[in-house]
């Protein structure tokens, strides 16, 4: 079965958009097992859409087309198909239904430029679209199976999942299916796993194909079998690999690192409070993220400054002049302040320089101090995150609920973080 | 001039690698006022490399092909051009120097996978790279210029600074150079604008185009003009347009709503505080995300339970009793208890029903409560957002940023959001 995928916008001609729609279609085609032959990229262009409707439908069976669904004059997909295909343009009610129901539920009026996008070939059928105001559509023709979907992620990921995949199964002889254990670890960068399994599994079997998808900050590790008969070695050695690298493993399909904190803390029946200073409430609101998060979490507490950090939680004057803010002092301070202020059983805090300023030589920007814990008994580590700031942000944060996370399942929290990278380095 | 870009490369077709090669190849060629009109992705296939150089070729001026220039037999770009321009593959001389050069500063012995790298179809030139033992070449055939260049990035960049701009500059008539206009917006929908844009600037004059982007929360508009004498025009509608849609226009050039929110206090030398129940600390992360933003915030509050919103903040047991934690009542006490808390000059506060649970008759999921001012001058305001947990969280977070940098500015907090559409209501 040949599949194409053909995206559309300027944005992504002018190279002030990555795509990165057509890798992750690319990605769960796999469990179709199959790849796209072509892709194709082109400008909001009329000509151009029509003329590569027509090219990639008469070489392909399926054609996943992207972009241009939106309510602007330069989107052109439903006109370019409905040129390609010789099928006029006509109000589709299923469309039109969704829109209303889209516009209603927000207190929103359709307007004409919403209108265009239930204008839809005739010959087509909707894909529904929960997040958007534009419905994907579908159609045969060149008897291709041509969908089109969405250009903006959020709408089109879950599309891929929810409808392609079905309507490419059901409409192609798909072969023999695959079987995949989807992993999700946090911990350990891609190319660390890949030197460890290289070292670990010199005997691992060609017919498991073994995939890493980075999806921050946790990396999805997928174990592709082909056919019913592979099912069981791909347990197996699912199994093994899973023994291999334990503690990182936060969970399988999909799992967030969050997802597994909360679990972790409702299992064991423990309310979580969280101190944060460097990250600004970036774990809180990753805690809160989760449906449900009022069972682990109640109170939170942002300690940006020092004068809050004793006014809000009761750290010493003496432990900041002593050893500075971003010290083991003060973050065991901050989580016995927290605890007690909040009544939660278990503690997180955090106190470090995020930059781009404020590092001095000992503590050079990208140090940060955590600790964690119940009220007697907290730990501290000090990390270096020497990062962008964003990106210490959330790396902080993440490594932060992975320590509560290990620490509530009695694992170890001696852990050396992305350290498969750092033996290599220091063996290179 | 026309200029396509053809990627080779397995990996980019199956999502494994996400091709940066043709965006960063994309914003070079903006120096020359150049946008590619195709992209053509395919696997390491003959019959699609062929087929693809002959059609590209015959639509473009000039043809960049990336990747497949290695060692390795699915490397396939020399041949594939041989194929396409009917020109014999010979060992090239000048290729064969620069290997040999290449091997000799290495101490490697050239191999036979090697020498394929200098069998070049003979009507090419070579086009230096320094960074690898594969040299880029060059033709023009179907009187385009074709550009065969490396697939590994650090190769590839380069090459293009060093050779590739020069070489299309000179076979071209490169048109003048282009000036664009970048504007940042919060608060209005992308059709929104363009509705307005055709409602109230039925002159937009054709050479000054206008382009959208989402970059979630924030909407980036384009203005942009070809060749020098334009320059002025440009500037003349994109101070039209600034001065329509001004309440709405938080900045320039990549503005974040985070930093216009900072810059609004910092100018006007406030300090800020959060009291977050549903957003659970994404304010505060948003806030704390901009370096430099102790100048404005020390503290936060995550008040996630009723209980906490009473010990954190003071609120009233009898006010939550009576009017329930998503209440403008309850709003206003938890930003006048932060305020009095933190000492700061401003506060916010957010409660809401994030769902997927948790909503009533009254108050559905997607219900939230705003406050937001000073001690003595509290205002707040309901909205319905009902859409998905995170969607949730990260508009009411989104707004209640813009309606504090309103306050602060003296801009008016009654602003519809995202109300375009609505006023088409009353007109329609």
């Amino acid at each position: 079965m040949k599949i194409s995928l053909l995206l559309t916008g300027n944005e992504l001609m002018s190279g002030d958009t990555v795509d990165s729609n057509s890798a992750y279609v690319a990605q769960s085609l796999k469990d179709l097992n199959l790849v796209p032959i072509i892709k194709k990229v082109v400008g909001d262009d009329l000509t151009l859409l029509v003329d590569s409707i027509r090219e990639l439908s008469a070489v392909s069976d399926v054609l996943v087309v992207n972009g241009g669904l939106g309510p602007t004059v330069d989107d052109l997909t439903s006109l370019a198909l409905s040129k390609a295909a010789d099928s006029p343009l006509v109000e589709n009610q299923e469309a039109y239904a969704k829109l209303a129901d889209w516009a209603e539920r927000r207190g929103f009026v359709i307007t004409e430029s919403n209108l265009k996008q239930v204008n839809l070939p005739e010959i087509c059928e909707i894909i529904d679209n929960p997040r958007g105001s534009a419905v994907g559509f579908r159609c045969v023709f060149n008897e291709c199976l041509i969908l089109c979907t969405p250009g903006v992620p959020s709408e089109f990921k879950p599309m891929v999942e929810n409808h392609l995949l079905p309507l490419i199964r059901e409409h192609g002889d798909i072969e023999a299916k695959s079987h995949i254990t989807r992993l999700r670890l946090f911990g350990i960068t891609e190319s660390g796993l890949q030197d460890t399994v290289n070292e670990v599994f010199a005997d691992w079997p060609a017919e498991v194909d073994l995939g890493f998808r980075v999806q921050m900050p946790v990396i999805e590790v997928k174990l592709t079998t082909v056919g019913d008969d592979l099912v069981k070695l791909n347990q197996v050695w699912a199994d093994k690999f899973r023994a291999h690298f334990s503690d990182y493993v936060i969970g399988v399909d999909g799992t967030r690192l969050t997802q597994a904190l909360n679990q972790a803390l409702l299992e064991n029946g423990l309310l979580i409070t969280t101190a944060e200073s460097c990250t600004g409430g970036l774990v809180a609101s990753g805690i809160t993220s989760e449906a449900g998060s009022s069972r682990v979490f109640e109170a939170g507490y942002v300690v940006y400054s020092n004068k809050m950090k004793e006014r809000m939680l009761g750290v010493n004057e003496q432990t900041l002049i002593e050893h500075g803010a971003v010290s083991g002092e003060v973050v065991a301070e901050l989580v016995s302040g927290a605890i007690k202020k909040s009544g939660a059983d278990i503690g997180l805090a955090i106190s470090g320089i995020a930059g781009p300023d404020g590092g001095t030589e000992d503590k050079p920007v990208g140090t940060v101090w955590m600790a964690w814990g119940t009220e007697n008994a907290i730990k501290t580590r000090r990390f270096l995150f020497p990062v962008a700031r964003l990106a210490f942000q959330k790396t902080a944060s993440a490594i932060a609920m992975d320590l509560v996370r290990r620490e509530v399942l009695g694992l170890s929290t001696e852990v050396d973080y992305f350290s498969e990278l750092k033996k290599k380095r220091s063996t290179a």
